[in-house]
């Protein structure tokens, strides 16, 4: 099916028009067999007047159709357990269960039937075809392999395009760089974050880490590789290519959002998964092109456990703008930049973590990690940062060095966040290093939850 | 394909002679395919003065063909990097990558073809299904999912098979039980140290484990499941049937031997991997059924890295007699007891770990857990074994209780083993536990090896 930068060309390169016929058939189908099928949705769109004979057109499915939250699946999984009353096929048809994380509790459980993973094989395939993935590759995946979702969907896809797998699991670092040289691999799926922290250590043994036998990372989990700095920190690092996934686990195929060799953000697949980009307070607000807002996903073919409108608390922007590669699914420019409930309150300025890591990233003399620090001190918020300088900096009087560095990092920090921030220079490898999603924020302050929640 | 008691009924209840005159063919053609296509094979066959035309019947087999050890594979890895002479397959055709533990410096690389992978598949849903796994189970997988096989093949197995998948990984024991509960997993994939673990925090944690959603527990990596003290303590601890599965990683599809509902030791699946127990000391001289011998292993059909005669450095012993499942595959009625180079001498005696290990499960009031430690006191080795106390126990006395049982340990270990070892009772979760295979000895004796190597 593949055929030269496409892994089905009709199929990627038709018109919108096209594209989008198909998309409202199908979400007409989805409509009704959710409504039908799924106590879940019958009773959600039941309460709230909607039926599914109400969508005649894609503009009518963002006015009309409520949006599905994280809590209220974790909801419904504890009223109906263990899969909730949207499972949408027989127990005996699961093939596989999988988790979120549950930070915020019991993890929400995934299910899946035997078609749907077959049917995410394919999709996952095309998503890394379009990061550029091809058989003959030797695919390192540097990813979780447990309750979690890590990198099992991106091991299905290097299976279904004809790639060589390598699944490592995370961790391990040294173990890791020695098997990439050893085996040659030439693809590397993992976060940014450890995609850092293997490059740091790389070095710290003495590897040419640029010349690795890496051409190509696909960087899962985190928004950190479309931030201009830490991808220049990993394309240089690594002598690679670097391409955004953006995902989250619910959606699965996690690779609908996948980046093409243009470079310009991850294309969105817009018929294996429909793509809202809506606004922040009102989820049937469509955004026009370019606009940021909350991102709204809806599952088109899966029926396991299939997302109708799912809110996921991320944050992008999207174009439909044509694109060099000849694919004429749009894209998000600046991939998923922030999850909305990362975003920090600090003494009134919103602040997304992941601004602050791309303006550390632009201040030389800085290194890899950091984590913010918020406490209340009387009535006012406090904030700090802690950043390790770059273990590549061996200054002769060290002390002057971190006053220095402490400034303009704070000068930054205040000129990009409008926040004053405390800074600590650490000595490198100080922090911890994440195997999976960074931690990057610490915040002590006393919770006040509005509404008790 | 599946039938009541049986997956393939017609291959695993044929006569024994209709099973070798195919495997003698595929032996044949094995061998015609490595002499002609694997350098590896080719030097080492000619070196040997042994041509494939040579074997006419399974008896000329054994007699005549060059066994194949761990260290050649680890040499030829390194000669001729990284998959050795006898990868069998193009580069472009291998799906899969793992390793070995490399205990002894770097691990051994495994590559797996596309179709070899896809066969695998079909084996281990044999395996597994011989073990009593059926469609609409859930089967949790308690095993490592990285480098090392742990539960790769038994996932595989499972997806074939058509049940329920819950790939967990090994670790974060307290989760792996709420959600054991939670879903009602049916099936217990893990190693015996690893369940047996489990088993504690249960009881620690206040669950009535005897009465766990689990109906089944299938043990690898380990011999644990076949020594009669550890299955009883499975079985009756998860209120379980406990089914041994002997693997070594080299011969994958793991699950070649596999226990049936008969509970009378693993079934050999001779048409899969030709399996031969020769004298420890003569690998080309079979030794009649029953009597315990070094296990050697044929890959009949599996075509990337093929193993023909690989000795595994386990031992056994197996049997032809008739089974009440009505299978025709001869059995290993103790599994596969001990692997030879674990074989500890002590003052002259040959002790088996698992041995220690049988003993220490028939004295009441002694826990699962426990570590040999080997030290030289002048010309002399001394031998303690360091075992926990049954956490169950809450003596009034506990240092009477104590030095009783140190006792009757001391007593019970001199009767069983010939070798007088000191005792030292520890209370309950003191000594670590293993995630994968348990490390029970700790050999702090000077090494001497003959020949310098």
């Amino acid at each position: 099916m593949a055929d030269g930068v496409y892994w089905d060309r009709e199929k990627e390169t038709r018109s919108r028009e096209a594209r989008e016929a198909e998309v409202l058939a199908n979400l007409q189908s989805q409509l009704r067999f959710v409504y039908d099928a799924l106590p879940f949705y019958r009773s959600h769109y039941d309460a709230h007047g909607f039926h599914p004979d109400q969508v005649k057109s894609l503009d009518d499915f963002s006015k009309r159709v409520p949006i599905v939250t994280k809590p209220m699946l974790r909801d419904d999984q504890a009223a109906a357990p263990p899969f909730g009353r949207y499972l949408g096929c027989e127990a005996a048809d699961i093939i596989r269960v999988h988790g979120s994380s549950g930070t915020s509790g019991k993890p929400t459980l995934y299910a899946f039937s035997r078609g749907d993973w077959d049917y995410i094989a394919d999709v996952m395939a095309q998503g890394l075809y379009t990061c550029g993935v091809r058989p003959g590759d030797i695919v390192q995946l540097a990813t979780v392999f447990s309750l979690f979702m890590g990198g099992w969907g991106s091991l299905l896809g290097v299976e279904r395009l004809g790639a060589t797998a390598f699944p490592l699991g995370a961790g391990e670092t040294e173990r890791q760089l020695d098997l990439m040289y050893r085996i040659g691999a030439t693809v590397l799926i993992t976060t940014p974050t450890y995609a850092l922290h293997m490059l740091e250590t790389a070095r710290a043994l003495g590897y040419d880490a640029a010349k690795s036998p890496l051409r190509l990372g696909i960087f899962i989990g985190e928004p950190g590789s479309s931030i201009p700095g830490t991808r220049q920190a990993l394309e240089q690092g690594w002598g690679i290519k670097v391409r955004d996934m953006a995902t989250t686990s619910e959606m699965t195929p996690w690779s609908t959002n996948a980046e093409c060799e243009a470079a310009a953000g991850p294309h969105v697949m817009q018929d294996e998964v429909w793509t809202e980009i809506v606004a922040k307070d009102d989820s049937s607000r469509l955004l026009p092109d370019g606009e940021s807002g909350a991102i709204v996903y809806t599952h088109l073919k899966r029926r396991s456990q299939p997302m109708i409108r799912f809110y996921a608390g991320d944050e992008s922007h999207m174009v439909y703008e044509p694109c060099s590669c000849g694919r004429t699914y749009p894209r998000l420019p600046a991939g998923v930049y922030g999850r909305l409930d990362d975003m920090l309150l600090i003494r009134g300025a919103n602040v997304y973590p992941s601004q602050v890591q791309r303006s550390l990233l632009e201040v030389p003399g800085t290194g890899v990690e950091f984590k913010i620090v918020l406490e209340k001190k009387g009535a006012l918020d406090h904030a700090t940062v802690l950043v390790e300088r770059d273990p590549a900096a061996t200054p002769a009087d060290i002390d002057h060095f971190a006053a220095d560095l402490r400034e303009r990092v704070r000068h930054k920090l205040k000129n990009d966040t409008a926040v004053n921030f405390e800074v600590d220079i650490l000595p490198p490898n100080t922090l911890e290093r994440a195997l999976s999603k960074a931690k990057r924020v610490d915040d002590r302050r006393p919770k006040y939850r509005p509404g008790g929640h």
